[in-house]
């Protein structure tokens, strides 16, 4: 176990809540190493029927598409408040909802390493070892994903025919692309859009494109700025090179296009499919589109970039429809945490304190919205909680995995929450969700309450990440209730010492974890 | 003028731009003394033509009904992000923005009486010099109605049939209740909430429910606890008392079912209505009807009374479509203003900076529903900006009054929205809304920018009215971009000179007015 980790685990003890504090938690552990849900009876059988009638029309396991916009801000999409209000209009994201269920209380990492893997995992970051972004020159001791079971595997062991577009951002070395580590084929970039631009925006980055030495070094770290094509197996092919801005500019057009035309494929094969597909916009440096540059109301890259992925969103939901297998594919569309505010005003907005890198709602509160044409009712809301790593149970799930394929000798964080998603009436199947910032336990949500026994403080105004201090809270938890105080502004755990009990024994729980299941170390 | 004003425009002059400034002002003035517009041509005739076939159809101007909630957040309802993720669904509010246009730059005065009379006047509080909310023992040296050309008395004198249901606060004494300014029936209370539950509040004001001097001293304020039933001519009944917390949890029911038993009549004569219909709740200190106790989520009182008002609203257009009117009726539901923070828990929720009482968007910037049956298309949306004084110029044009029916020798704020309103694609035709404080001229908006010239500060959390002060800022207006920041949290004027330009422009041209206009001073 880490030192830091054993810190926390004496910071939560320290609180002196005793474990026998009365609780009024719903959950039920099923298995030593899954994490405890709520049972749901009636709404599992409402969605297991609706399957089985699916499966009976269509002969085959559904399709899976998970859409994953990098640092959207909870507030960006029009149906969170934003769209044309905040300059720009997003109205294929709002029809999703509308003919979908839309999350309100959707969880993500507060940074982008961290929720790309949890996904594929089913596990906290701070149990695989990537517990904070990836970053040039970083060397990573052991590689994390080899003795880690991920979904594309499990997948494909099930039948699935896997494919993730777009970024990825979980290593770029041999042994951790995506092609390496489960999916059948990849087709996009390591890094995110700004480590690859970098090198050709003279603009915002000229004491690195226009001095050689510097420029050699950076190059000597060896970030792609490659469109990459991947096959399992190891075969690896640069396609393309973003040599220009224009070059990054259209880079996710040509991730579009290319998952159109998988889907035009793998639709007529036998096999179901999973597709990740990962847009490099929203990230921070957004260089528009020729085609949608000044589409916004607000004319700004950052608006132009949402209007864009938009229009992608909706030519990919369209390219399902043409294809004829959009009744069986189930579509998630979310961004992997809060808007990363040191970019601004190349940034997302969100409604909530904090931003991305921060535990505070801004950086972890993400839209979730779930499609499923004719299998998730129209116009469905929801403010049960869920965890993006819920996807990884989900998506088992729908392939008919059974969880006993998983290993026994670690713990897995993940709810399957199919039957909150696929019952007309659903709710969520979890109590809980923990909030960690690398390894470092900071906050969990239970109900309507948040509890904080860390916090990130800016030390400057919208430097979440790089000029922030990790700091302990008082002698209790904060504890906000987030229904009256969205904004986690005022703590009132004084005044709910029932719940505050109870939250806190759970993060008591959640710490004590670790000493059976220790966390990996791969150096980073 | 008085002396606030002077400092006023000389703090606007200060900043030092000439009247030659170039400016990006698209809107046009008409006469000397009304507030510019930007011209549409094409939508007023869209609008013209859709009227008149209605007229054609029902023979009867429109009716209209205006649903006033009392201190709503801009994020309370489920359409502007609040509902089920804050602790309170609002399914009938949704579903009038779903079948309506909900508008996301919808603007109030800072607080309650400035909002309720600038509606009713068409005029901006300083102008009416009613600036602030009237409070018990204010002394009102003139009767700022005396001279004012109210609304229901134009619409009065064009043929319809005018009520005022719910909370007043303009005012109580003789020549200032609504039966006296225009409105031909009242039925309702005088003052705010808190005001009238007080003194039966045992619980929350001891020190004066327990005081027989205190109470003595305070019953001789005269502030009215009754439920008032008033005609236009003068005569008034008090129809009961509130004498418990239980009778103010009844007020808003009683009031709702007076709204629809009134409008069964009204539907059935000759004559079209106005009705405003003023919600007590969700003012402070909100106490559940039995109904309703317990009925939110989040189960606190102020989210209880959200979900009962929600449930009148349902109610309030259910009435109109059993009358047979629903075609026929144009209904707004909106809110005086922000959030007020010094009662929470017992608040309302705004994504924005600051609450009521400020001049930042939390304490301004309201929920804005326009809903029209076959009127108004389903589903729209819009970030144009709309003052609530418009409400004043549509309701003239939708009755038929011509503005020339307004006197000549005092300035009119209010712009006629009814083709931004009514037409499938209608724009604002409103460039610019400006935002007084009391007597101080504090900031404006035009299209997605925000300037101030003094700000509202608190000195303690939560307490933007109580403790709070006026401050002025730097050597250049505050300057937001409300696209990219929309919580109003990085200046950056400076970097969009041409557009501080024409704002500033705006600002002084405006102050300017009151030169030539001299403000009313009531003795507030």
């Amino acid at each position: 176990m880490t030192r830091n980790a054993t810190l926390t685990i004496a910071a939560v003890l320290a609180f002196g809540l005793s474990a026998s504090a009365q609780t009024f938690d719903r959950s039920v552990r099923t298995a030593e190493n899954f994490e405890p849900a709520i049972p749901r009876i009636a709404q599992d059988s409402a969605a297991a029927k609706k399957l089985a009638a699916l499966k009976e029309r269509t002969g085959k396991k559904p399709n899976i598409l998970w859409i994953i916009i990098d640092d959207m801000g909870y507030g960006d999409p029009g149906c969170y408040g934003g769209g044309g209000a905040a300059g720009a209009a997003t109205p294929n994201i709002d029809r999703l909802a509308r003919e979908g269920l839309r999350l309100t209380s959707c969880y993500a990492q507060q940074t982008c390493t961290p929720t790309r893997s949890a996904i594929l995992t089913g596990r906290l970051p701070v149990r695989t070892g990537l517990t904070r972004p990836i970053l040039a020159g970083d060397k990573i001791t052991k590689n994390p994903w080899s003795d880690e079971v991920s979904l594309p595997k499990l997948l494909g062991d099930a039948g699935y025919q896997t494919l993730l577009t777009g970024k990825w951002h979980v290593g770029e070395v041999e042994g951790m692309r995506p092609h390496d580590v489960g999916f059948d084929e990849f087709y996009g970039f390591y890094p995110a859009q700004k480590e690859i631009s970098q090198r050709v925006d003279a603009r915002r980055y000229p004491s690195l494109v226009h001095d050689k030495k510097m420029m050699a070094a950076f190059e000597g770290l060896g970030i792609g700025h490659h469109l990459v094509h991947g096959w399992k197996g190891g075969r690896t092919e640069n396609v393309s090179s973003v040599e220009s801005t224009e070059d990054m500019s259209r880079a996710d057009q040509v991730l579009a296009d290319f998952t159109v035309k998988k889907i035009q494929e793998m639709a007529k094969g036998d096999q179901p499919f999973f597709i990740e597909h990962c847009f490099m916009k929203v990230h921070c440096d957004n260089f528009a589109h020729p085609d949608f540059k000044g589409k916004s109301a607000s004319k700004y890259p950052y608006k132009d970039a949402v209007v864009e992925l938009d229009h992608h969103v909706g030519v990919l939901v369209a390219a399902l429809e043409k294809a004829g297998v959009l009744d069986n594919t189930f579509v998630f569309v979310t961004s992997d945490n809060g808007p990363q505010m040191d970019g601004w005003p190349d940034a997302g907005y969100t409604p909530f304190r904090g931003a991305k890198g921060t535990t505070f709602e801004g950086g972890i509160r993400v839209p979730g919205i779930a499609y499923w044409q004719g299998m998730i009712a129209p116009a469905r809301e929801s403010d049960g909680i869920f965890d993006l790593m819920d996807l990884f149970g989900t998506a088992l799930h729908l392939a008919e995995v059974p969880t006993d394929a998983l290993p026994q000798d670690r713990y897995y964080d993940f709810i399957n929450q199919t039957s909150f998603l696929l019952a007309d009436t659903g709710k969520s199947k979890r109590e809980v969700a923990y909030f960690w910032w690398g390894k470092e336990l900071m906050a969990c949500r239970m109900r309507q309450y948040k509890a904080h026994i860390k916090v990130v403080i800016p030390s400057v105004m919208h430097s979440y990440i790089d000029q922030a201090t990790v700091q302990d809270v008082g002698l209790a938890p904060w504890f906000f209730d987030l229904y009256l105080d969205p904004k986690e502004e005022a703590s009132v755990g004084h005044r709910l010492s029932p719940w505050l009990a109870s939250v806190a024994s759970k993060l008591r729980a959640h710490g004590a974890l670790l000493r059976k299941y220790p966390p990996k170390n791969i150096g980073l």
